[in-house]
Order: structure tokens, then sequence, then C-alpha cells
């Protein structure tokens, strides 16, 4: 399943970089390929069990780097037959044409 | 933490409403107290370990019923200190007098 | 069309209903209806520039209030024969009888 | 303001991609600057009208190529100081250096 998270702690002040920071070291750490945009984070991963452990680790290290409140707007895309990240925009592209 | 899911079946047709139910239920069956409103479900749960259970099974009932994708939005919200959906509400309406 | 906006100011501490009241007030004085819940706030418009006559006055107010930051998730269910938000909610609840 | 914007085309079938090049197509043709990415498209937009805009033209488009209902996920970012989509992401991957 394709998978996007936007990150946005509350009661941090207005930046909220060093804690998306945060939040994109967690998906290395975690071995995950990832695609950074100016709104959010997109990944890949194989169950729901997975995204729970992505999402729980984000929130445990915003939470320890001083967020007292973690908002997460989370989209996913999941097909019965598949689907990957890179094909979904090779798709597009190619009908703009 | 607090959940807002919307759950969008793709290529079913224009009519959502049989899947929506199917998504009804499932929270039901699990013993979740929601509040279902026009654009989505918000519910509580103790932690994403759960939450992803909720996904799993809704996901697993849609494809079950004919839904060849599912596509969801997620919003949480989690307080380091706990926060319970009366309140939000209930906080809110007080200010707006 | 129908509409769930979530408004999210950044930067104004922990503690968000006050600036939701504001939200809200504004919704209000604009004469929409409109259904809160914990998660947002669902209403009809009749078009995309009422929308954002509706989104830009929120924006406003949060400014002036003293959010430096306004952060908003916006859904929209629009068919193009109509549709109407009290439909939705009775139409699932039929189905899961 | 920093947006973005995900179009769900509802009643189309499974395969969305050639709808999301209508509204590529749509940003393109508005002169708009974006990025695709598998979820959604990030552009920048001077104002709440300029993206009512877009959103109708999107909408409009996309009911002509003979989708019946169009679902749209748009989450806003609006600093009242500015801020700019390339700063967002650059911002982030220093701090993770």
């Amino acid at each position: 399943m394709i998978v996007e998270i936007s990150v946005v702690p509350i009661g941090v002040g207005e930046s909220l970089s060093r804690y998306i920071a945060v939040a994109i070291q967690v998906l290395s750490k975690m071995g995950l390929k990832f695609e950074l945009n100016p709104m959010g984070t997109v990944f890949e991963v194989g169950d729901f069990q997975k995204l729970a452990e992505v999402l729980e680790e984000i929130d445990r290290s915003l939470f320890e780097s001083g967020s007292p409140r973690n908002y997460f707007v989370v989209k996913i895309d999941h097909r019965k037959k598949g689907g990957k990240m890179e094909d979904k925009v090779r798709s597009v592209i190619q009908k703009t044409k």
C-alpha cells in the first residue's frame, strides 16, 4: 500500500522543520524508501501493522523532542492487486503527453 | 487518541453508502464508540496498533464486498496527556458563547 | 458540494479550542448550516468560490486572533447531480440495518 | 500559500491515472508550477480565490471527462509572513544532517 503522512506537532511554535526532520529520520532508520514533498512524505509499506509501527515511532520521537500534541494526516491507497508508487506517477505523466 | 477516517472504495461505482455501511459495521463489531458524520467517522482508540487493526479489518471487509481498491484519509490527534472527543467539541462550543 | 474542514492554527500553543471557536463563528456569521465534530466541521456550499470566501474569512480571523500560521485540511465531495449531507448519513445508516 | 490536492474521481472504475492527467493538465494550462507525487500534487497559489479557480476548473474538466462525482483532499499551509515550497523541503533536509 502507498501512504502519505503529514506530521503537524502542535504546541512547539510556528517553525516545524526540526520536528519534520525527526519524523524523516524515523523513516530512514526503519529502512523505508520515502519521498519528501513540501506537504508530506510518501512511502510504501506492506501492511497496516507496519504502518502502525512507523506512526508509533514518529509519535514517540516527537513527544521525546518536546511536542505535547501530534496531529497526523494519513492517506492510504491500497489495491487488492498491488500498485507501486513509481507506477502511479509514471502512468499519469504518460497520459499527459 | 482521537481519529477520523474517511473510506473511499474505488472502482465500485458512484454510490458508496453500501460500502461505508460495511466499514461502520466493522467499528460496531469491534465495540468502538464512533460518530458518523457526512464526510467521515470519528472514534477513539488506545494506540496505533489498535488503529491498524481497525483499518485492516475495514480494508479486508471492503475487498470482500467487491471493492478492488480502497482509499483512506485518516486524521489522528494524539495528546501526550490524553484528550477525549467529547471534550473537544464541548470546549469549542463554550468558547463560541 | 459537501465539505469538511479541519483548522489547525500553528504557533499558538497546545490548546486550539479558542481558535476553532473563531472559525465556527465565521461559519455562523456567514449563515452556513454546519455540523461540528471532534475532528472537523462539515457544511454545504454552492460552489468553489463560496468555499474560498469561507476559508479566506476563517484564515483572516485566525491571523487577527494571533495565529501566525494556519493549516487546513479540506475534503470536498461534489456530485454532478447534487447530493445532500443529511442524505449521506441516512443512506449509510439504512444499509447498516 | 502552499497547497496539496489529491483528486479522486468516483464512479469511473479502478484506474484513475487518465483523470489525474486531466487535473495535471489544468494546472499546466493555468501556468502553475506544480510537483506531482504518488499521492497528490503540490503547488503555490497567491490566495484562496485563485485556489478556488484551480479546483473549479479541475472539477469541471473531470465532469466533462466522464466522472460523475469528484472527491478532493486539499491541504493548505498559509503563513502570515509567506513561506515557499522549496524552502520547506530544504529546511527539513538541512536538519536531518
